[in-house]
């Protein structure tokens, strides 16, 4: 997105990417006889830039499938609802009363500057997971936390600064949009797959785009930069990095970062997350009334959903494992993680679930140019401590990647934010 | 220390370091007529393994000098005390049973595996100010908190894991050991600097050690690795890696580290300190009956001692900004921390601290081949989640530096106990 908004300003632009393909998070693989995402899949309301995007490159979606009843494995139960997940009246009562106190506090903090929120040093200093404890009393409502946020973070409620978390809620327009399907953050996938957009990006960027590629230093001179890599050494006027904050660290620079920086690269980890697709002969789950999506609280697979194509010609469920379980699962072989996969599908949807009829997944933990997933998180202290240093440019630097951004934080749509804001603070020295 | 001990088993050994000087994050330069220490500088009681090593290299010891009225600047007031600091009855008491508990549970984390700890997940939930404002409710009590956490962690407490932080007490005997000068942490400098003790150390490794060669990247093959460097390629049968983890990161590995590895070196960023000496003609404060020592929560030195040379030759002070302090000096020039240390020791010590006749610092958040210090830091979620991956070999690559220790962590002891722990795993994998 950065490279073709600078195109269009008119400037010369060389994209370096570390892999053989371009898509980043974003991974469509041949699966079965249809295209399944592995990496980032859905769109939803308010993600005005990427659905834009996806009409003008002529990618189309379709609705994400949820009717049926869910399922939700809690403590060794398995049950089946409708509408609110099966707990004590006591616990929704309880919950739906924190969140909407959590909302409004979320509403509270400027996304642009999350660090000059009123209440920012008390709120970095806390974990999720302290507010959780704090603000919870029954296990009802504390398990339904901990799923929400497993499922948006691909971490822990131990590992999050609530001041981040509110940062992020608030980036997404709150904990309903960003958990729900219809009407959230999940509600469209695309026909054919969430990569065809960065494809069809390159495509008009042509021989702009240059793979297998990675950066291995960034050399700054008074007239400009100088980007070495294995296959020769680009120059040029700016530099903009699209790549997360840890992996940014990992780059040698001359002159080193400012010390700041450095330090920011150091308090941004990525999460924690294997996503397992399963192809059926049929959606068996549909028949029996079940809609596919399911959440758990101790199989490996932490969340589920229905992953049929678009027009119903292939049956399919994703799961994701999350956090803790994506990371006692991240140095075992694929066919341990499949294992666990269909185990967790079978427990949730039945028996069938067991005899798929083709399998893949992705460990986002063990991809060197990501090493992690969905995004960047923020522990306590970092973002009072380190926050500005995020998208402040070092010199002729510019900092892009979703991480960056000041709307859908972690999202396809964030990360166009990001590219779009990063090529016009270049586009803007240019003409000077 | 890991070379000494593979030399002296008769292996044959190669010493890669980045820097221009050996001593990592001790430095001793020559300031005014005497060495000073603007790194690692104490040693105390029951750091058998960096005393016994000092004997042995002739390197000698002198008490830190303490006597006199020390000074506490808190909340814009400047106070002078002998014994325990002047905070109200009730903060004492409070804060008396607070650490005594803390000690309590420091004692039940063990310290080769602190996620074993019955409350591992718990404690790892907590930052040590959540802590802190749980168990204390008065001023008084939580600002020593405060200010103990920053001298021993050079960090603030919003970005320590609880778990992490009583793991650390208890490598290091528990909090008064390591806030203590007399009987503690700071009980003796070393005549002449502590970075000699690496200096004869590589005094004693002649040849085999190799300065100004950073590491670029370690490829393992079936029967050894290949360590490749800018100034050539070395090979052998077995790596030892001796930095902190997050530098660790930014090596290349071929094969790529295990997913868990890579997790570790995103989660234990370094702690944030600048190490400030000023020289004076005389020891002004010794004069009014001061001890040197003076703490501030507001000062940008946050921490200062008597720096006297052990013969009492050459008069300084030396002083610490810690963690927000450091982060707040830390992109700014000499001139203005220098401006920034002096008027803090005139504060504390009178106004004749403007006039030093040398100063020297160190801003460690610069410093590429360490990228902060004190030592790696482990915030929420980091210990329980990655913790098992932080001394665990990878093939053929162990892990030393002082995080890796399990008795006093982030001190010398430490470093020379991981440095050992790290030689012999290999001289076992030697014999086989």
């Amino acid at each position: 997105m950065a490279a073709r908004t600078l195109v269009e300003s008119g400037a010369s632009v060389v994209v370096l990417e570390a892999r053989d393909r371009v898509g980043g998070r974003t991974r469509t693989v041949e699966l079965g006889s249809e295209r399944v995402d592995l990496g980032g899949q859905w769109i939803g309301p308010t993600q005005d830039r990427i659905r834009t995007l996806a009409d003008e490159l002529g990618v189309a979606t379709f609705p994400q499938h949820e009717q049926g009843r869910n399922v939700r494995a809690s403590r060794g139960r398995v049950a089946t609802y409708r509408n609110a997940p099966p707990v004590s009246m006591l616990s929704r009562l309880e919950l739906r009363r924190a969140l909407r106190h959590l909302d409004e506090r979320a509403r509270s903090v400027p996304t642009s500057a999350p660090w000059r929120a009123e209440n920012a040093v008390e709120w970095d200093g806390m974990t999720v997971e302290m507010w959780k404890r704090d603000a919870l009393r029954t296990a009802g409502a504390r398990d339904l936390v901990d799923v929400m946020v497993r499922s948006i973070f691909a971490a822990e409620p131990s590992e999050l600064s609530f001041l981040f978390f509110l940062f992020y809620l608030n980036a997404g327009g709150g904990l309903e949009r960003l958990s729900s399907v219809t009407g959230g953050a999940q509600e469209r996938g695309f026909i054919g797959g969430a990569q065809q957009i960065s494809e069809r990006l390159a495509e008009g960027l042509g021989q702009r785009v240059q793979l297998e590629t990675p950066v291995q230093s960034i050399e700054q001179h008074d007239g400009g930069v100088r980007v070495r890599t294995a296959r020769g050494d680009c120059i040029g006027r700016h530099v903009i990095v699209a790549i997360p904050p840890t992996l940014a660290g990992r780059i040698e620079y001359t002159p080193p970062l400012p010390a700041l920086r450095d330090q920011l690269t150091q308090r941004m980890p990525m999460g924690s997350v294997i996503k397992c697709v399963a192809v059926y002969p049929e959606p068996f789950w549909r028949r029996s009334g079940l809609s596919g999506q399911a959440w758990s609280d101790r199989d490996p697979i932490r969340l589920a959903f229905d992953a049929c194509s678009h027009d119903g010609s292939q049956a399919a469920l994703v799961g994701f494992m999350l956090g803790r379980s994506a990371r006692e699962y991240c140095e075992r072989p694929e066919i341990e993680r499949r294992e666990a996969a269909l185990q967790s599908f079978a427990r949730a949807f039945g028996p069938e679930a067991r005899d798929c009829s083709a399998y893949a997944d992705q460990n986002w933990i063990e991809e060197r140019w990501s090493g992690g997933g969905y995004t960047g998180l923020m522990p306590p202290g970092a973002l009072t401590e380190c926050g500005e240093a995020l998208r402040r440019p070092c010199g002729r630097i510019h900092w892009a990647g979703t991480e960056t951004a000041t709307r859908w934080v972690g999202y396809m749509d964030g990360a166009l934010d990001a590219g779009e804001r990063a090529a016009n603070e270049v586009v803007k020295r240019l003409a000077r």
